[in-house]
């Protein structure tokens, strides 16, 4: 049994390769981020299911090494990015959603706290980089805000999970051509989806 | 679009109730916990390959009632629990890795700071609550701890993700026949199953 991290790693990178051996047709800068997020889910849809809009990884690249502002949609994902890489390029990691003020906004307007997070960090932070991993009103809200010209994310990593507003919230996304971005189209996503592509964004940065 | 939080959670559960109807013959008492867990994924192979012990959810609410220490393999997955349910009820959620004398002992002992994380918990807590949702050699650890008689937890959740050493720590834990536990079988699971678990469990009790 195989017991060293670096080792781990080197070997399950090599079983993911064997199994997807032959069935990628899409681009093969592309191909670091989807097999992390294999990695990180045993799920081979992700091989179909994630969408890089043009030069997408360049331009990830230069958002992080920018060091641009990190958004993101929950506490959970927010701790599962590197700090050792973050650290390194200066991008400081950003979620207002666990904040009383976010709680009583949200109460008083009855929206999820997601849409309310969104809001204050695009006013704060208008042209960072987006990650969304879980809730899909959250991506709407940013699309909107897009829309309107009052965002205009560097990067935009939409993968929310779920059965209710997640794919209209991913089409929403698609549909703004201008906007460098990352779907995992369908229903599946996640913190854990999230947090791979982010990190294996950083890793190759 | 629903953008109420209840009611968005209400509508995802009324989608899932349809989409699993029929397809489910495992007890009663372990679908709210699916449920959970497919609403974190959109994953509807946990259906299948979620591994319930007998009489697991009354003894994982005993176990959260009286206050048992919640220990998680990574930052990202404590992060996930419901802090609001852990206050309820006194659970300190407890994890190490991050800590600078467990990359010291990692790197020392060639071995992956999940170890040595389980090992420092398992002296403190040795009959807590686990929550293993990422690292196989975590789960390995624990249960050569279990074997040994150190550690006596009341409650393992393994869940590890990924494609070396998953299903042999996975193997290991069903083994274990006289200690409670919940089961991703198979590569999947991931910290967002973890999560999703135990705040079912802490939900409902």
């Amino acid at each position: 049994m195989i017991l060293n991290p670096d080792e781990i790693e080197q070997e399950s990178m090599r079983i993911i390769e064997i199994l997807i051996s032959g069935k990628y047709s899409g681009l093969a800068e592309n191909l670091p981020v989807i097999k992390r997020v294999i990695h990180a889910t045993a799920d081979f849809d992700f091989l179909e299911s994630l969408y890089f809009s043009e030069n997408v990884i360049n331009k990830a690249h230069d958002a992080i090494k920018s060091g641009l502002n990190i958004i993101t949609d929950t506490i959970m994902l927010k701790s599962g990015i590197s700090k050792t890489f973050t650290q390194k390029f200066g991008n400081n990691i950003i979620c207002h959603v666990n904040e009383p003020e976010i709680y009583d906004e949200a109460k008083k307007l009855n929206l999820t706290r997601a849409i309310i997070n969104i809001e204050r960090a695009v006013k704060e932070s208008p042209s960072a980089i987006y990650v969304i991993g879980n809730s899909p009103t959250a991506l709407i809200k940013l699309c909107e805000l897009i829309k309107e010209g009052r965002a205009n994310p560097a990067l935009v990593i939409g993968v929310p999970v779920g059965f209710v507003n997640v794919i209209e919230a991913k089409e929403m996304l698609m549909n703004l051509s201008d906007i460098p971005k990352i779907i995992a189209q369908g229903r599946k996503g996640g913190s854990t989806v999230a947090c791979a592509i982010v990190n294996a964004l950083l890793y190759s940065a």
